[in-house]
């Protein structure tokens, strides 16, 4: 059994509109998941899994090139006002640790990790001076600082990594955390410790009701190479593995690919629910071009979309500077809308409670152009009457792309017409 | 038979890589169509349809509310230079007829233009005062003067027009065009000139090689409206007028929906397809969720890429101005680059010749961190170079994301240790 608090269960059955026990059951089911630590209160938890809106991850922090935390906190800001429904900090300077108890006591919403990200720079990349019990010892520090939710690279195996020496992708890892991973393996000659010690760190999972994030080490980073063998090796001991789990009452979430052809989406998350007991699927993309740097919000709106129709709970976004740099303010703000109108559009066609309503009424609006509710029930609230500002109509009912020959305009009046005339015989 | 230039069908086959007498048979089973009026010389003719890359449109032209035709010529520039295989001239403004011709004069690609528009504009909406004779003049006029494809909605007949009384449609028409036509029909309680003299019509664009683009002015505007008894009706009509064109040596595309959900994309191309014999699809959107005015070419670049997999041949863009107002340059390039990301993940998937091909090449460049080849096979050659200088990281072979955790400069070393260890047992 899950243990799940009931205040929070009646504040996300209440944003949700659906039924408690309902949520409760999938809780218990291993096909939900809530991200809360129990040490954490924060303003919106929030739930992740079938029947629920899809959700939306942001991911922050800072990389070794950069130490400006008050930057990170604000990307935390905009990145919440935008609708992410979760942010992970992905720090891996020197200051990681600092901006993590920042973003901790700042966010409203679930904060996620990498943990190994904080033991490999703190070892400064020395992987031979990291000790198998040092894996266990940032996550018994990260749990009780507040994370929310842990992504934990337990699927790549020396038998994976063995792999690897064969395999003919264009990419090996594209996945940081499953490179650090292997590059601890190799070095040291050794078991993944998130492998060979799942036991313990399902007991710290536990103790904080953390919800543990199944990391894809071996997803793919090139269309080429989608749905390959390492792919779904990997996947299979994912599966394994979230059994474990929530056989120990520990909440689960598999991630998922990554670079993923317009064709194998479908078939990807299928496979997921199939292998994984229905756990919740949490993909990053899927991009459907590897061909696009610089315009990757889109390229895995197009991906992220497809995946949710078919059953993928949660979206990590990407960003324009994705394969670039870090992304800026304005990237975070761009990612974030991207991924929302991949999960609208997703929620429409899953029957999610009140999706589809607010477009039958925005185009409500839109046809009796009436621009301020259209405004109001915009994904981006505020952003369409900016640009509406920019060009003006000389009358206010219509816009400068038609003006007077508006189809809603002179339908109006054409259809007025037509109910006088009567019925043509 | 449809006349086909052979000095034009070589140059296509070239480009697309495709054999000269497979393009010249699809084009003759009405499966391929080829722009190019017989008046007009251009750089880069294009053919849109089966087994071929897929196309992308950009729409330009004066509205009433602007009269720069210098603006409208820039565009025409960004939208070529941007990846544009086609341009259509929409203005409905006073000057329409002076920038259609500076446009024909300046284009190196195909022009497209719904030829209602000039008849509308010139009367200043008297619909009373335009003659159905007109219809046909206006079309003389433009096919004399190069236009290489129109947009006629023939598919809008009075029994359609009657159907709309009792319809329960949000937005009863979204197409210009389509309303234009109503409101003649209505006002003179008359049949379609475009139907009832649809022979007419093939007379003119067969003398010139004139592609026709049969337009939907029932297409839905609205996801709740999508695929509705309205806009199936109309495309039966279309497919009975695109067996008529073909069957008189005319080239037919017919133009598709609009605001449709995820799930219902692929039943409307494989729908077109059937009633319309494989005539080649040429879609507006389709956009998968009314609710984002501001990124309607990300909405559209979800909805077109899933069209465009399943059969979808020609893509016309959507900026991000869509719903709000005239596109600026930069809006016209954005829509560009969304369609073009769309068509290209799609092509993918559709196994058009050297489509996965690219994705390969960047992706191996970026295996080996190789920037300035990466920027060289991205769909936006520029930009991504703009945007890594806005922040260059130490150590020139990895980005400010991850730094000297880049995941492929961690896996260079690891295969290189993972090969001397030698296989574990």
């Amino acid at each position: 059994m899950i243990n799940i608090d009931a205040k929070i269960l009646k504040k996300i059955a209440g944003d949700e509109k659906v039924g408690r026990e309902i949520i409760r059951r999938n809780v218990n089911a291993g096909t939900v998941v809530i991200l809360n630590n129990k040490k954490r209160k924060m303003a919106k938890p929030c739930a992740v899994g079938f029947g629920l809106r899809t959700k939306i991850n942001a991911n922050i922090g800072l990389s070794s090139e950069s130490s400006n935390i008050n930057l990170e906190l604000k990307k935390l800001k905009i990145a919440v006002e935008a609708g992410a429904d979760a942010v992970m900090d992905l720090s891996t300077g020197p200051l990681s640790t600092k901006v993590l108890k920042k973003i901790l006591a700042n966010s409203p919403v679930p904060i996620g990790t990498v943990p190994v990200y904080e033991l490999a720079c703190g070892k400064n990349t020395d992987f031979l001076s990291i000790k198998e019990n040092d894996f266990l010892e940032v996550l018994k520090r990260q749990a009780e600082a507040g994370v929310d939710f842990f992504t934990i690279h337990s699927g790549i195996t020396l038998r994976a990594v063995d792999m690897l020496r064969e395999n003919s992708r264009i990419i090996s890892i594209v996945s940081r955390g499953g490179a650090l991973l292997a590059s601890w393996m190799i070095k040291n000659k050794r078991e993944n410790p998130f492998f060979s010690k799942f036991d313990e760190v399902l007991d710290i999972a536990k103790k904080y009701n953390i919800v543990l994030s199944l990391g894809d080490s071996l997803r793919p980073g090139a269309i080429a190479d989608a749905t390959d063998r390492l792919q779904i090796e990997e996947l299979l001991t994912l599966g394994d593995l979230q059994k474990r789990a929530l056989k120990n009452g520990v909440q689960v979430m598999i991630e998922g690919p990554g670079h993923v052809p317009l064709d194998q989406i479908e078939a990807n998350v299928k496979l997921e629910k199939a292998i994984c007991h229905g756990a919740p699927f949490y993909v990053l993309g899927p991009l459907v071009t590897d061909a696009a740097p610089g315009y990757d919000h889109i390229v895995s709106a197009i991906g992220g979309a497809i995946a949710a129709w078919h059953g993928a709970d949660f979206l990590c976004y990407v960003t324009p500077a994705e394969h670039l740099k870090l992304p800026n303010l304005e990237d975070v703000r761009q990612g974030i809308i991207a991924s929302k109108i991949a999960a609208h559009a997703a929620d429409i066609v899953k029957n999610v409670p009140l999706a589809l309503e607010r477009d039958v009424e925005i185009s409500k609006a839109r046809e009796r152009r009436d621009w301020q509710r259209q405004f109001e029930l915009s994904l981006d609230a505020k952003m369409p009457s900016v640009v509406r500002k920019t060009s003006m109509p000389k009358k206010n009912d219509v816009c400068t792309m038609c003006s007077d020959f508006c189809s809603m305009k002179m339908m109006e009046e054409n259809l007025k017409l037509l109910s006088k005339n009567g019925k043509r015989r």
